[in-house]
């Protein structure tokens, strides 16, 4: 199935013509997941022709406005165009009492479900599942609570190999079994294994969400071998004493977590509004990690 | 002086890729106040590339979503570049407890000084004075407690009629005070007044901002022979129905408030998403009075 990653804001605290702020939107398997609600969001979902009526869960990060502004004009306009159907909002303590606090002052009536997953201080864990996908969260070194987030596909089921399998002679209404790996005996007797009959499915991918954070290994074992990797480059080297003192990290040690964490790509964001482009951030990380890439509002990753 | 009227944001409640939520840039004798502040206003003071850490003053009308959802993240803006100067902002109930919560959750620092100007209940008068310009706020009629405002130039000066003041053959220290509207009487008891020798200024202008609001004629007063008139017209006639339940007003109704206030100008705004074009308003409206202008995001008035 399709797995892709919409960019929609890839800056900083300052929103600017050419960067809004935090907005990714992942598409896995169906599921529409969210990730931060910077100001202007809903914006940015008409901008780039996608469709915010779909989205099924808000994960937020951390509640610095820059990842979270958007979130009360976006549930709004979810509103008064019609939505219905329950929304599912995780993220930090406050998260609940935020949103709350600008829906009740501005009056609307009738809301549709918002249910809010609050997750308790230095929370490790899975935060939603169901058959086809995973989310987990696990918390980042930033000035306030902070949350990072890897959605990962459930293992893909194996296939057929079907040579093998009309080999063995047994009826068809056992192949739903034989590819969900269990072994089977038919009405004759006859047993045929699972791993004999079928073939590996294609690998879990995932992708994981790491802003804002100063540089940590602690993260390291919640994104191990992850197939795409956002880490926050808010910072170049010359910046690198700024970026530890406001929780925030440099393009190389972004660079570093990648390689650490065995990672297949590296998507750089959340560059400072003092940068005209991300040139020096990704030499900076070049040295470090190859498949490295600037991320950009309206640019698509697909895993 | 200049005295001109930015368009931010001319849509409703939903925003779309033509038009930003409600917020209007009023510049008058230097001072700059904004009135209204919807999701993405600080985008769109960079994108027609005006200066929000020149604002003096906000005035928010009300409390729903599509008139302050902005504003928070424009004053943390303000904030993260350097702003220390105090900044006033005017408005309903309740717009105290909004932006504060937010503010306080999102973990802020020092702030520069918020000075709160909270308007009771059917409020009707000056909220704002100085030398040059006076704000006065009144009520409108929609579904919560809404303030309209008007924005007025103090008189202008009288002018010196110079060939008048040379015939008296008084000192010219005694022109400020004549200009001032006094009469003088000189050391030589020579008596010289003001209506003689200068003429009137160049007449006082006003900006009134009424949206959002439904048809009302309790507006007329505090809206009387205005320059110019910002008016909501949400609907066109054919949802004429509807603009009676959610507080609105059509495009006809605005231009009969323009006609019985005796404005000069008037301009429509807060268009329903529905409308690709305003077309229709403008026919409508132009069918009661004549000088009438359609809100584009970016417009400029110059009074």
């Amino acid at each position: 199935m399709d797995f892709k990653v919409f960019i929609l804001g890839s800056g900083a605290a300052i929103p600017t013509l050419k960067r809004g702020t935090t907005a990714h939107l992942i598409s896995c398997f169906q599921r529409n997941i969210l990730i931060d609600c910077g100001e202007g969001t809903q914006i940015q979902f008409r901008r780039f022709r996608l469709k915010f009526q779909k989205i099924d869960i808000i994960c937020i990060t951390h509640l610095h406005g820059d990842h979270v502004f958007g979130l009360a004009g976006l549930l709004s306009s979810m509103q008064l165009m019609g939505r219905t159907n329950a929304l599912r909002i995780i993220g930090p303590k406050g998260l609940n009492k935020l949103i709350e606090a600008q829906l009740d002052l501005v009056g609307h009536g009738d809301f549709f479900p918002l249910e809010f997953h609050i997750l308790p201080e230095n929370f490790v864990g899975t935060v939603f599942e169901d058959k086809c996908i995973k989310i987990a969260a696990f918390p980042l070194n930033h000035r306030i609570t902070t949350f990072g987030y890897r959605i990962l596909e459930k293992q893909n089921k194996r296939r057929l190999d079907k040579e093998a399998f009309d080999a063995t002679g047994v009826s068809v209404s056992y192949i739903g079994k034989l590819i969900q790996g269990e072994d089977i005996i038919d009405n004759d007797g006859r047993l045929v294994r699972s791993a004999e009959v079928t073939i590996p499915g294609k690998p879990a991918k995932s992708y994981a969400f790491c802003s804002d954070t100063a540089y940590t290994t602690s993260i390291l074992p919640h994104i191990q071998d992850v197939d795409l990797l956002y880490h926050e480059a808010t910072f170049t080297n010359e910046f690198a004493d700024r970026a530890a003192q406001t929780g925030h990290s440099t393009a190389a040690q972004a660079a570093s977590i990648a390689l650490k964490a065995n990672a297949k790509r590296l998507v750089l964001g959340h560059f400072s509004a003092r940068y005209d482009d991300e040139l020096q951030h990704l030499e900076e990380a070049k040295a470090i990690f190859s498949q490295v890439f600037a991320a950009t509002d309206g640019a698509v990753f697909n895993l």
